[in-house]
Order: structure tokens, then sequence, then C-alpha cells
């Protein structure tokens, strides 16, 4: 703490209760309740250096934090650890307009990056749930996925280049200011998606797209899940490319229902919702409605402007529930043409075991968060609920496996995952992955128990 | 040789000196000649697994190779080394239509890729120049751009998962056969454009996309070569996001009249190429027109068939030119509101150290290919010619660099390059990417001196 004061003003460093208590933790379920020692606040790159120095020098591990919306338990505290949070390194560098890029620091919040360059035209393409909170540090780290993916890609697709704190101090720049580059390794997309155990993500270079000038909404209602599943495989078979494919179960739309007081349950069992985007929007919406309406859809009468009221309700579907004990939102996602049987196997699961379970997807990419919970009233009567709600979870993601799948399309491994990681990589690869991280950080000092 | 006639039959090892010649160089330029003690042409994994552990034992050099046609030397012979070619690795494993993926092996012709998928309404999009020739395995060891990645993104974009025989013989298996996925570290990424120096890659799952339906050809003729590159902006602000943009200058355009007996040199002095493609093509193409006309641009009156015809030219445009010491093709990038005056540095670098230049570009990603040339005859009555050359070029990559820029967009550092890649990339950054090829190769036996 000394040594972090030399440097730091009062103001970075909180040491209090309430604070460490309310940087513990990010919104996934937590396995292993950990107070941390400290929580940070960076100011600059030059904070960063010395955070990583002074906790390298007496090995406290650090748990880097952007807005902690990860909800696989990636920010959580370890034990012993500082939490470094890069919130106030919220500055947009550059915004170059004509090259089509910005230069971020790693706070800044995904909205706020899309508010700027909006107003040239351009858009960051990558488009979480959370994008009026999470970081931009905070996506790469996870390489974060989000609504537009379906057309434009996951956040890897948007970045070109990194400045990144290694674990002995020192800062490296990777990657390229230009839209394409090949030199040397790829150490950029190494860093995407390393939540935080290789390094700091301190500075980001993302490209950035067009806003399109034309954007239509589509709003599909159908009889159950599993035909909005098939709805989404008839608009790939009509080669038609939405920018936002998303699909919600009945358990969703009564949600939605009782947050926003709409009648969307009363219209259907499970809701399509896509949008298309750019010149041919419009004629790429009139062959998706016709696609959609051949396989037994209710098509939404009401006016874009609604559909897009939905998009947004949509965006905010996981509300403010946080993920614990009894409720854990997943991630799995699985090969297209297994949408409708893994839809399928999901509610047979919830049967089986007797829970609850709501879903919703970004299913033009195949990935599906299902949501299963018990209520905490069951588990007073029913000491059971938490067994059944564990199998579950597990029958879940071994049947995404069994379909080709992943146990996780977006959100990341975190902490909670990792009891499934072996199940989808064989010991070589994680081996290898082991030798990475040590190369990367020998004392094992950047968010040790995470991702791998 | 002898371990290797243990499993590989005769047919699979060529000794002789013609075929060891054959298969020595690639078609970039030859700095340091080599003849491979043997060419062995793997047919399955297992084949490779052999070579590989036969090598290792000896401590004998691999060379992989596809089709030959990397520009960088990246597959040129080492000293003392085997070339393993995977041309005869070339089916497609599986082609899955619905689930929009497919599984090939290396040698699979990028070309014939995209026939097999294209009866499916489906296309593989990265399409460098080469794509008649160059392999799938190829591409993804030097993550090829080409034509249509302006729009639809490189090689590494469309790789979803990877089979890779390590320096140890063993085979593993990276990535996913999802859209997404972010389990573990992106080893998939990192291998892709690693030219051979991590592991032999056997098997690629790739991402399909949609073959548009329309698809629309603007050609636009210069007074100049800037006012071309000028055009590509214009295109940018307009908010048109083309899938290929491709710019030729008038040496280029020389060049075509002589191979095809076309008149494209008496029409203007440069040539912008642009390709809009989907549902708003038409749209997309009009408004391209517009703002070309305004910028000075002369259309092509020609319908789009003519045009297009124009699109296959420029393909073919490096003709059967193999780069050598007195002609050498370039590959940087700078970011895209340099163009202009890069172009310009270009056309003045040529004029000061007398020496001849040509150059196409993949402009709509800033990706520049200038060609820089000294008659041989030249060479005879002047002794300088060489030294000349080679000031050009290197004044060619500094003036990129200094511009945010990187000494290749996409064909790779190979051999070639490897003499610029300090410019680019600092000590502690290089040293990383040496670090990581021990973590995978401790004994150098994978493309000794390419790449890094
Ligand atoms: C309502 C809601 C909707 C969501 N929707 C989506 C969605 O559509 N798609 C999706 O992919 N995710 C979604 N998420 C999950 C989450 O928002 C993303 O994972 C997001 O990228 C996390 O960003 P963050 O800034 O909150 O990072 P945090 O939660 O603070 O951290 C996430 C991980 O990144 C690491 N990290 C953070 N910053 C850095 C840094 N600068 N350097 C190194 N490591 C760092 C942390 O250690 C941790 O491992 C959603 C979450 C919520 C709550
Ligand atoms: C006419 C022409 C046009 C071109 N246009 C483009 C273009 O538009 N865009 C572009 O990016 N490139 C272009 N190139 C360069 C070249 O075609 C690409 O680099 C291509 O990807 C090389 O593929 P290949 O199969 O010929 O590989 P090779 O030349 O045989 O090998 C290339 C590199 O990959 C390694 N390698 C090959 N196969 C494997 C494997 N299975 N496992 C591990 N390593 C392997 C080799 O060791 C070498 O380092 C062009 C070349 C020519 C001649």
């Amino acid at each position: 703490m000394a040594e972090l004061a030399a440097v730091l003003t009062p103001g970075q460093v909180a040491v209090d209760e309430p604070m460490r208590t309310a940087y513990a933790t990010d919104q996934g379920p937590v396995l292993d309740p950990q107070l941390p020692l400290a929580v940070v606040f960076a100011e600059s790159v030059e904070d960063v250096q010395h955070v990583v120095l002074s906790c390298a020098k007496h090995k406290v591990p650090i748990v880097a934090r952007g807005a902690g919306t990860g909800v696989s338990g990636g920010a959580h505290a370890s034990a012993g650890c500082i939490v470094l949070s890069l919130e106030r390194m919220n500055r947009i560098l550059q915004l170059n307009v004509d090259d089509e890029t910005a230069v971020v620091e790693p706070g800044v919040v995904n909205a706020d990056l899309n508010a700027a360059v909006a107003e040239h035209g351009l858009m960051y393409a990558p488009d979480p749930a959370s994008y009026k909170m999470s970081t931009i540090g905070g996506n790469v780290a996870t390489n974060a996925g989000g609504l537009r993916c379906a057309k434009y890609g996951v956040t890897r697709d948007s970045v070109l280049a990194l400045d990144v704190v290694l674990a002995d101090g020192s800062l490296i720049h990777t990657g390229h200011q230009t839209f394409k580059g090949v030199a040397g390794y790829d150490l950029t997309a190494l860093l995407v998606g390393s939540e935080g155990t290789l390094g700091i993500v301190v500075g980001v270079t993302v490209r950035l797209r067009y806003l399109p000038r034309d954007v239509q909404t589509v709003a599909a209602f159908y009889p159950d899940f599993r035909a909005a599943a098939a709805g989404v495989l008839a608009v790939g078979k009509a080669r038609v490319q939405p920018a936002i494919m998303e699909m919600l179960d009945a358990g969703t739309l009564a949600q939605l229902d009782e947050l926003y007081g709409s009648d969307l349950g009363e219209r259907g069992q499970a809701l399509l919702l896509i949008q298309t985007d750019g010149f041919g929007a419009a004629a790429e919406a009139a062959l998706v409605r016709e696609v959609l309406v051949a396989g037994g859809a209710t098509m939404m009468a009401e006016a874009n402007a609604e559909a897009e009221r939905l998009v947004e309700m949509r965006r905010s579907s996981r509300g403010d529930e946080v993920d614990n004990e009894y409720r854990v939102g997943e991630d799995v996602a699985v090969p297209r043409s297994r949408l409708v049987d893994y839809v399928a196997a999901l509610e047979a699961m919830a049967a089986t075991h007797n829970v609850q379970l709501k879903v919703v997807a970004h299913a033009g990419d195949g990935n599906l968060h299902p949501t299963f919970w018990v209520d905490r009233v069951d588990m007073e009567v029913d000491a059971d609920a938490m067994a059944r709600l564990n199998m579950a979870l597990d029958d879940s993601i071994d049947a995404a496996l069994e379909m080709g799948g992943t146990i996780t399309g977006e959100h990341g491994v975190g902490q909670y995952k990792l009891r499934w990681l072996g199940l989808e990589q064989p010991g070589p690869v994680r081996e290898l992955e082991h030798r990475i991280k040590e190369l990367f950080d020998p004392a094992g000092i950047f968010n040790p128990g995470k991702a791998i």
C-alpha cells in the first residue's frame, strides 16, 4: 500500500470495506467469495505500470476490471488480490474519421464511443447488450459479441492494435493502425479474449464501420420456440444476412411484459427479431417477411419504430437480474443447423429436472443464452433444488458439446465456466494455453484461476 | 530418407534435382538459394506426423508448402531442409450447407472450394488474386487477403478452427465449429498468419458467406493516380462499403493492354474498379458513380459485364511475372487517409532513384502493391541499377511506416521482408514472438529464418 501511495493519489486507492465489496465481483455467479486488498483506480498508463510493478514485487495478484458487467466471474476478486479498475481511463484519444479508426483508453464505455463516432456517420460495430455500461477494455478482454455481430463480427474483428502492460511492467504495442497487416505473429488476436490473464489492456485501436442509412426491423411471433429457430435457418436459406437476428422465448417475453407492461406474451410463445441494414435493407426485410410467414410466423403489423423498440427491450432483457447460485445464465453456441434440436433439448431438460428456463439467443450466430433457475423459496422447502439446477446446467453443456458446440460463445470462461472447459478442450490444448500464460506471466499475477 | 520410406510410398518422396529445384522457391525474390534434400508429398495427417517426427529426430528443417504462390519467400527452401508439400491433401472433407461451414484439407485450392460451395449459394470470401492456384492451407499460413476483403475481411475472419501438427508430431485441434466461441486463448488466430513456423496446418474449418444475388461493377478512369486515390476516400465519405475497391496505375494499365490487347491506357492514367454486392448493390453503385464523377472520373460507359471483365483482368494483373532480384513487388498498407500522399511519394521515389514503378492496390483497405524494377539490360550498362532499386524499396517502406503503415498488408514477412521487420516492430515485441516460436517449436525445425 505504501508503495502504491508513493505514486498514486489517495483518491486512487480504496481500502474501505464498502468499496472492496462493491468491486469484489462482476455479475457472474460467485463460487469462491473473496475481498480484494484494495481497489486501485488507474488514471494513466504509468499508473498501470506502477501498480503492476508493485504487485509483481510482492506477488500480489491483479484482477483487471472494466465496468464489472462480465457474467462469468472473470472480474471476481482472487484471494489476496488487488482489483485494478480501468474505468477512469475513459478518454477517446484519437478519432481518425478519414482513416475510419479510433484510439481509445480501455475504460471508454462502448455506448460513449458509438455516440462520439455516430456524428461522423460511423459506428463501432460490436454491441454487447451491456453496451451502455461495459467498457471497450472489458469487451476486448472477453472478445465480446453482441447483437450486430451476425453481420459485423465480434470484437476481435474490429480491433486493429493494442497497448498492453505486461507482467514485468513493460508496455508493448501490438498490431497495426491499418485495416490489414500481417507482420509477425498476431499477438493482438491472442490478447483479445484473454480475460486479463496475459496483460492489462491500456489502449485499443479500433476499426469503425459505416452507420447504415436504412435499418428495417422485422418482428415475427411464433406459436413455439422451435418454430422460431426454424425461422432463423429459413432466413439463411434465403441467403439474406441480417445485421441482427435475436430470438426470445416465452419466458423472456413474459419477463419483458412484466418490466415494460407490454403484451408480447399474448401474441406468441416466441419472438424472432430481425434487423436488416444498409442500402438493401428494405428489399432484405421484404424477403425475410415472406420467408418467415411461409414458416408459420405472425408478423407484427405495427410500424418499424415499434419493432425497433422491441430490439431496445431485447437489449435490456437481462434486466436487473444478477446471476447467483439460484440463477445461472449460460452462453453456449451450436452450429446453426442444430439450433432447433438444441432448443428442443433445453426444453426437455428443464422439464426433466424441474427447473425454470428462459432463453434469449443471438440466433444468427447460433449463440444461445439459456437461463436456468430455481426459486429461492423452493430452496427452503426443497433441498434438492440446487442439485437439480446443476444437473440441468451440466446437461445443457453436454448437449451443446455433443452437437459440435462450445461452452461459451461470447461471455468467456472466467471463473464460473472453468469446470466445463476440460470437456471442450483436451489436455494438450489446455497445456499449450498454460504454457502461453507462463510465457507472458511467469509469476502468475494476472487474474489467477480464470479463463484457462 | 530410409525412415521416410518406411511409411511413405516412393511416389511421395522426390529426390531428383528437377523436382528439388522446382520446389526450392516460391514466387518471391530469392536471397539465399538452397536446394531441399527432398520434396515430400503428404497424403494424410499421419504422413505429416511421420515426416515431422522423422525430421525432428534428425533435426532436419521442414518447409511447408501449398501451391508455392507466396511472394515473400515464405516457402523458399531453408538450408538442409525438406519441403513438405500439402498439395495432395486436397479433399473437401465436409460441406455443411446448413451450418454454412466447410472442413477442408490444406491443399484444397481456393477456387475449387469456391466452386464447390457456389452451387449452394455460398462463397468462401477471402479471394487472393492467386485464388485459382493458391491453397487454403497457404492462405491460412499467410492470413491472405484479397479483393473482396474490403467488405468481407481477411482469411482470419473466415477461419473457425484448425487441425495442426506440432513440432513433437502431435495433432491438436484449435477453435470451434460454431461461428462464435471464446473458450480458452485464441490459438487459431495465433496460428493464422504464422507462415509455417509454429505448426503444419492439416485441416481447416471455414465459415462460408452468402453469394450475393446482385453484383454491380463500376470502372472509373482518372487523369492521374492521385485523383483515383482521392476517389477511394470519396466513396468512404459517402458511407458506401464496396465489396471490392481496386486501384490500377498507368503502368499496370499498359501491362494489361499488352497482355489482353485492350485500350485502357488510352482512356486514362489510372483506373478505379469498384464492385458493390448484395441487395443494395444497384443503389450503392449509383451513389458510387455520382461521387466519382464529382471527383473528376470518367466512367466507363460499357455494360456491367465489360467492367466485370476488367476485374478478372485485375485478378490476373501480376501476369506471369515472377519477382526476382531485378523486380520486387511490395505489399505495404497505410491508413486510408494517407493513400493520396503515399501514392504521390511513390511516384517521387521512382523518379528520384530512376527506377520503374507500377502499382496496384486493394485500395479499400489501404493496401498497396507497388512493384519497382530495373531492366536487366540496364544492369549490364549500369552497375548502379541494383543499388537504386534497393534504395527505392527502402524508401517506400520508410514512407509507409512514417505514415503509420505496415511493411506487409497481406503477403507475409517470409524471408524477403525480414530485413524491414525491425523497423516496424521494436525489440520487445519481436522477442515475445521468438519466445512463442520457441514454445511451439523448441528445436526450430519449422521454416527457420522466416516470418519473425
Ligand atoms: C445486461 C448484460 C448484457 C450483456 N450482453 C452481452 C452480450 O450481448 N455479448 C457479450 O459478449 N457479453 C455480454 N455481457 C457480458 C459483459 O457485458 C461483457 O463480457 C463485457 O465485455 C464486459 O465488459 P466490462 O467492461 O464490464 O468488463 P469486466 O466485467 O469488468 O471484465 C471482464 C473481463 O475482462 C477483464 N478485463 C477488463 N478490463 C480489462 C483490461 N483493460 N485489461 C485486461 N483485462 C481486462 C477482467 O479481468 C475480466 O476477466 C452482458 C452483460 C450484462 C450484464
Ligand atoms: C498472381 C498472384 C496474386 C496474388 N494475390 C494475392 C492477394 O491478392 N492477396 C494475398 O494475400 N496474397 C496474394 N498472393 C500471394 C500468395 O498467393 C498468398 O500468400 C497465398 O496465400 C499463398 O498460398 P500458397 O498455397 O501458394 O502457399 P505457399 O506459397 O506454398 O506458402 C506460403 C507460406 O505458407 C506456408 N504454408 C503453406 N502451406 C502450409 C500449411 N499447410 N501449414 C503451414 N504452413 C503452410 C509456407 O511455408 C509459406 O511460408 C498472390 C500471389 C500471386 C503469384
